[in-house]
């Protein structure tokens, strides 16, 4: 089964705005070690997730929160994959695990990595298709759910908007919020996600954010204010946000993908908008709610998928090849659902 | 006692960049009813109080949060007064009381408004001057105490950097930190001001904002970095500190001063800093700490303030007619320490 040749998608230079396939990050073949050393596993990987702020790891950047990728080294991020060999305990050849995989056909884990990865129980015969517990039932869906737990005060009858609303993180979020009798209000970039988001999931009203005024949209779909913004963008959705929230309105700083390609930052003109209204912006990483969360969100949202309350859309790009592209797509906005890519099938 | 005129500060006109003195606000002599109906009370007003948030209430914004003043009427805020007529048992003629009075020489408060206002017990033999009633021991106090209470979560060690930090609310906030064992730093807008921050309140460090750079300066007094702003600017003061804050980084966002007189707001281009430093930025309004904790406040600042643990400084106008220009000198910094007019002596 292992192959001494190992293909992967690799960082090869530090991007500035948009990166290139190609250019940026691209197909490469190396080496695969398979010898293992005490605790080690060796991957197949299956799925890996495509997230905008993998963005922020292809930069240099030596003070950044979350390190960034080395150049010449294959991308990583939240992975499905299938133990091929392990001098690990925990890991039985044929389990299927999650964990940070590399963007690469196999991934040798040293003995530290490797207790980053969980056995997925029952995943041979699970109901919900692998990818999702890379997305829906993965860090994306968590974002969401530990995040509105911890910081969102949902009441009933209060409102909440939510930019990249069809992504892997606000389709989750809506349908949680509508679930919990809060009016939810999206914004998507095109017509075809916007009809997702009132056809399919069940929003109260969605917008067009790239046709007519952000603010205008907000004010008509928001009579009564917002009482949560939930933001995977920043820039001007958030301006206009702060603008309609009412008295004592949080904001779930989730996702800044407006400046992550190094598009000049859209400055922020009416922050004093927190005092009057004593707002709350709060930053949120998923890291925060594994520990206590992970556990609650997996049996909710699983119970939820499997009564049909909440579904999700992925859009999955078919082998390594076109991984970077689809990367490079979901910067753009190109992508409609949460982004993967299939890299083997089980 | 009563004269049957009363001198007042009134608005004149909405200014829409700084307020001139005779333009947007003046002197008014105007007639008083000295008629009392059941529950009012007629006030000789002693000292008002002279805060940055009341140029807002120049604006002509009908949604503002706080109530705008109308043309032709006299300006108010928090003032300590003298009961000289009173058809309300709450109140005895002579009683010392603060509550929300006219910059005027008398004010008629009506029944409703009379809720609004509180004894000053033992007044006359007060150990503190009777202006501390709107200072630090008043609502500015109360801003710092019962905000830094509420969301500041200090923690001895820490490193709070605080902005106009010789104004009404710095003062005592860089000193309940210092008390707490917290590194204070602080900036403020003249050499002067500077040298009290670090002689007589003891803050660790301390700036001029107008001398070279914010963020080079925070840098260097911050070695390890922030863990609270108190931000009573907003602008690049924020941008900067939002550079130099550390995980779980608390923003008390208590004023936006740099906005206040319609100059174009600095647009906040580093908001995403909030997400993988997962910073809280929170919005503040005195009123929200009123019932639970202004009774603790007066209790423990009132303590300091006699110990001697707590100094504060005021900058006291003599004078309803010198009243407009200082509110003027407030907004552009040239106050050095809490403002205050006197409008009449005990």
């Amino acid at each position: 089964m292992v192959h001494s040749s190992n293909k992967q998608i690799v960082l090869l230079s530090h991007p500035t705005g948009f990166p290139i396939a190609g250019e940026h990050l691209g197909v490469h073949t190396t080496q695969l070690n398979t010898i293992l050393e005490e605790d080690e596993i060796l991957l197949r990987n299956l799925f890996v997730s495509v997230d905008p702020y993998l963005r922020g790891r292809m930069n240099d950047d030596k003070e950044a929160v979350i390190p960034g990728f080395e150049i010449g080294k294959p991308f990583s991020s939240g992975g499905v994959s299938e133990v091929i060999q392990s001098r690990n305990p925990r890991f039985t050849v044929g389990a299927i695990v999650v964990g940070e995989a590399g963007w690469e056909e196999y991934t040798h884990v040293t003995a530290a990595a490797s207790d980053g990865f969980n056995v997925i129980e029952g995943a041979r015969e699970s109901k919900v298709p692998l990818s999702s517990y890379i997305g829906v039932l993965g860090f994306p869906g968590l974002t969401g759910y530990g995040s509105l737990k911890a910081f969102g005060q949902l009441k009933k009858g209060e409102t909440i908007y939510i930019s990249a609303a069809s992504g892997a993180v606000g389709q989750l979020v809506g349908q949680l919020a509508r679930l919990q009798g809060l009016r939810v209000i999206g914004s998507a970039g095109s017509d075809d996600k916007v009809e997702y988001l009132l056809k399919e999931l069940k929003f109260d009203a969605a917008f067009n954010y790239k046709k007519g005024d952000i603010l205008e949209n907000l004010r008509s779909h928001a009579p009564n204010g917002l009482d949560i913004y939930f933001d995977s963008v920043g820039g001007r959705q958030l301006e206009a946000a702060l603008e309609v929230l009412n008295l004592y309105g949080r904001v779930i700083a989730c996702g800044h993908i407006s400046v992550y390609n190094g598009q000049e930052s859209h400055g922020i003109r009416n922050l004093y908008q927190v005092i009057g209204k004593r707002i709350t912006i709060r930053g949120i990483l998923v890291n925060d709610f594994v520990q206590d969360e992970f556990a609650n969100f997996q049996r909710d949202v699983g119970q939820h998928l499997l009564n049909g309350d909440i579904i999700y859309r992925e859009d999955i790009a078919e082998g390594l090849e076109n991984g970077a592209e689809a990367f490079v797509g979901m910067l753009k906005g190109a992508n409609f659902g949460k982004a993967v890519i299939k890299i083997a099938d089980l």
